[in-house]
């Protein structure tokens, strides 16, 4: 099984307007409310590759109830703590221009906090754990640090999706895989990358700290995934990028999703880059059928 | 029993941050959903004036279960008709002005309409219907007039909050009071008046064409009541206006709920009044204490 972890997910409210008279009153035709959160999306892409998997998190109110069952609808199965405090709301406000206004997120309490670390003790060997996403305010900035070891006790891998500090302190407990973009790449060491040798270079070192796999995301430039033996290079699959939001989400779960299924690197790294490059050309979280056309251009060297 | 009618309530999300910057991602701290809708307004001053009603609209979906549960946490009575679609959110943004993005409302479909009409089924003699705040925008634009026969037919009374065309077709029903502004008089007749003494001659047209009293609020200048046999006039309380929103359903609330009790139309535009000022000088609906703080200094003449 894999979990996937969505700490401070959201109900996204998308109001589709001409225009926004700052100071006045709009009226807008269309608006829905759609379920969001980086965990969700790669639960999504993994129910595309037929992947068992549960979504873990926090959901409250009646807004979180109402995430729950848009899950439902599309069949995520989900194993949230349910919290006293509302699931946050973001409003996303297409007009003029894309403006959203996201909302901090719940309180959490020490009991729910306790309730979702024993959500851990279901985990076997050979478990993924996907940690994606920002921490809640009221959660403690070591949250994804302090499960770590109880993952790691269980036999069970973990694929962590942040940046910075945070991303580090992960390191020493060997994440199956990381996937920092050049650009987070070269923030992690405070520098910037003359070319592809030093920033491979810079990959090596977050091995040698302790990660299995570091996969560098360069969007239309393709991908590079470093392991302890070898460097494959994916190239990039040829569309129009309209939709950056979901794609590192959708590569993450396509590597993570395949490597549970086939324990091989290159093809995990293969669909992983059509995944990204699937969603990255749609509106939403591809599809299979969407990715099923991405994938056959997708070549590693 | 006094009914009021709530035809497109909402569910307000208001969001408060220090600047939203357009085109881009802002952040909100501090977000809540509150129940909104001019017949609700006019349940809560009623409940502050101990008298009892219920709540009568549509309501759908997740958000509308929130916005009962609200109602009921203030212990409004409710009876809403249950409908498919989701009750509207309006998102209130208050940042370096104060924006409103507001929904257009659910579909309404005609079993759900004639529900609704079923309701009428209730009503007794001496009953009070309330109607005010705008209609769905799937229901018949002369909803509010197919009403009234079925009121005036069960001995009820009914009161309407609506402007132009709408509330001139509705006069041959004898509506108990309406309470167009000064500006919505004049609107009705198409003219603008150049003293006191003209406009009250256009609220006299209305009596002659049904209504059984007129209500012409002025804001800072006071009332006037026009009935068949006496023109009367209220004092304006003194305070300062923050909050224009609420201040008519306030006003209509506070006359009919008081005509309810003692029939007495000169005590109901002294409450009138004074509900309404005291909605005006605070940022919510006015609560009893405020109400009666108002109360004495309004004199009728």
């Amino acid at each position: 099984m894999i979990y996937t972890v969505t700490v401070n997910p959201a109900l996204d409210y998308v109001m589709q307007l001409k225009k926004v008279d700052a100071g006045s009153v709009n009226r807008s035709n269309d608006c829905q409310f759609l379920a969001g959160g980086k965990g969700i999306n790669v639960s999504q892409i993994l129910n595309q590759l037929d992947v068992d998997n549960t979504a873990w998190g926090f959901v409250g109110g009646f807004t979180g109830k109402e995430l729950v069952r848009q899950l439902n609808v599309k069949k995520i199965e989900s194993d949230f703590v349910t919290i006293s405090d509302d699931t946050r709301v973001n409003v996303k406000v297409h007009a003029q221009k894309e403006t959203e206004i996201n909302a901090a997120g719940p309180k959490i309490d020490e009991q729910e906090i306790t309730a979702f670390k024993a959500r851990l003790d279901d985990l076997n060997e050979g478990d993924i754990v996907v940690l994606s996403g920002s921490l809640a305010p009221s959660l403690p900035t070591d949250f994804y640090e302090q499960l770590l070891p109880t993952i790691r006790e269980a036999g069970a891998e973990f694929a962590i999706d942040t940046t910075g500090e945070a991303l580090l302190a992960t390191l020493k407990y060997h994440p199956l895989v990381i996937k920092p973009n050049h650009h987070e790449l070269a923030a992690l060491f405070n520098t910037s990358f003359a070319n592809d040798q030093e920033m491979l270079e810079a990959a090596k070192k977050l091995l040698d700290m302790g990660a299995q796999n570091v996969m560098i995301s360069m969007a239309g430039d393709g991908a590079y995934l470093v392991t302890k033996d070898h460097i494959y290079y994916a190239c990039a699959a040829v569309g129009t990028a309209v939709n950056s939001v979901g794609a590192g989400d959708s590569m993450i779960a396509g590597f993570v999703g395949t490597y549970y299924k086939t324990h091989d690197v290159v093809e995990a790294l293969k669909v992983g880059s059509a995944c990204g490059g699937a969603t990255a050309f749609t509106e939403d979280i591809a599809v299979k059928s969407q990715i099923d056309t991405v994938l056959p251009q997708i070549t590693v060297e």
